[in-house]
C-alpha cells in the first residue's frame, strides 16, 4: 500500500560508488522501503562490488547481487580485459562505455520490482558529468520508464513503474553536499575503474579525476582511499 | 556494409523453440548473417538449451550462450521450483509469465548487436497465442525500439536499431508452414515447459497444446517426441 506515510517500496541500482549511495540514501530519506540491486557483470573493479555490500548492510536494506555474464559480450575497457582503461578524459563516448549496460540493468530492476511489488527504481545517472553516454541521457530514462509500463504485468494491470534519476541535473559537488546532509560516508565508497582488491583508487581514471573535482567544488577534504 | 546483396548482420533470440528457430530460418533466408542467443537463466528445462546449440550447429551460425541468474529474482513457474507449471489453460497473463524477460533478453541483445555492428535484432514473440503476456505485444517490440536508438552509442551516432518480430501476427500453424517451407526440422526444436534431460515433451503444458494445435492447423503430423 502508498499512502504519503508509506510510500512503498523502491528498486535501488547500486553499484557501491558514491552517486548510487547517495541515491540510496536520498531514497531512504523520502521513506521508500528499499532493495539494493548490484551487479556482477565481469567489471574489474570488484572492489566496488565489495563495498556496495558492506553499504547495503550498513544501510539496513535488501541487497542482491545479479550475476550476468557481460564479458562475454565485449567492447568495453571496463569488461574487456584486452582494452586499456584510459587515464585521460576522451572525447565523445567513452572507452568504457559498456554497450546497452544501463538498458540491461535497469531491465533486470524492473524484473525485481515487479516481483516485489516496487513502483520505483532509482538510478543514479548523470547528465552533467556522464554526458558522454547515451544511457544517462534524461531522454533514455524517460523511454525507459515507458517501456516498463507496457513490457510488465503490473503495468498492464494498472500499476505505474516510475524511474527515479535523482542526480540527473546535479554536479559532483551538489551530489556529496546532499550525501553528506544525509549521513553518507564517502570514505567508504569505491568510484575507482581500477580499483585494487582492497578499494584502493588509482587517482588517474576518469573516475576519480571527477570524483576528486567533486571535493574539491564543495570544498571538502577527499576522504578516497588512494593507493 | 548494407547493401540488398548483403543486408548485414542480425542478432536472433533463440530458444531452441520452434518460433525462434522458424525466425532464425527467415532471417537467413533474408541473407542476414546471424548471431544466435540463448540465455541460461534458470528455466527448468535444459533440453531447450541443448537444442538451441544443436540447432544453431547445424545451421552455421555463432551462437552464444548467457548466463544469468533470474532464479534469483523469481516470480515465474518456469523459474521458481516452488510454483507448479500448470496443465491448463489460464485466463489473463500465465504464471509461467517472466517478469521482464523479454526486456531483459532484448537488452542483452542489444548490448551484443552494439558490440558485432548489428542493426537488426530478431524476436520470435507472437501476439496470436501468447496475448497474455505483456512483453509480446507490437507496442512493446516498438517501444523496444525506440529506446534502443536512443539507449547506444551507435545509435546516437546514426545507426538505426530495428526490432524485427517477423511472427507476430501469425498463427502457430502458419508459423510451422513457413518454417517447413524454409527446411526446418521441428522434430529438433523443444517447446515444452517441463521437458525431461532428453528433451521430450510433455504434452498437457500451455505450450506443448499450442504447438500441437499448431501441427493440427497445418494439417501435418506432429513430429514432437512425447514422453
Amino acid at each position: 500500500m502508498t499512502t504519503a506515510d508509506h510510500p512503498g517500496k523502491a528498486i535501488v541500482l547500486f553499484s557501491g560508488g558514491l552517486d548510487s549511495v547517495t541515491v540510496l540514501a536520498m531514497a531512504q530519506a523520502q521513506g521508500y522501503q528499499c532493495h539494493a540491486m548490484s551487479f556482477d557483470y565481469g567489471q574489474r573493479h570488484s572492489a566496488e562490488l565489495d563495498a556496495a555490500r558492506r553499504l547495503a548492510r550498513q544501510a539496513g536494506v535488501e541487497h542482491k547481487v545479479v550475476r550476468l555474464d557481460l564479458d562475454g559480450i565485449g567492447g568495453s575497457a571496463l569488461t574487456d580485459a584486452a582494452l586499456a582503461v584510459p587515464e585521460q578524459a576522451q572525447e565523445g563516448i567513452p572507452i568504457t562505455y559498456v554497450p546497452a549496460r544501463n538498458t540491461v540493468f535497469l531491465a533486470l530492476a524492473l524484473g525485481w520490482a515487479e516481483v516485489v511489488g516496487a513502483q520505483q527504481i532509482f538510478i543514479g545517472v548523470n547528465a552533467v558529468d556522464y554526458s558522454g553516454y547515451p544511457d544517462c541521457r534524461p531522454e533514455f530514462v524517460s523511454a525507459f520508464e515507458q517501456l516498463a509500463n507496457l513490457a510488465t504485468r503490473a503495468g498492464v494491470q494498472g500499476q505505474r513503474f516510475h524511474i527515479q534519476a535523482p542526480l540527473q541535473h546535479m554536479s559532483k559537488a551538489d551530489i556529496i553536499q546532499a550525501g553528506l546532509k544525509l549521513g553518507v560516508d564517502y570514505s567508504q565508497t569505491v568510484s575507482c575503474y581500477q580499483a585494487t582488491a582492497q578499494g584502493l583508487a588509482c587517482g588517474d581514471c576518469d573516475s576519480c579525476r571527477l570524483r576528486a573535482a567533486g571535493f574539491a567544488g564543495a570544498g571538502l577534504a577527499d576522504p578516497t582511499r588512494y593507493r
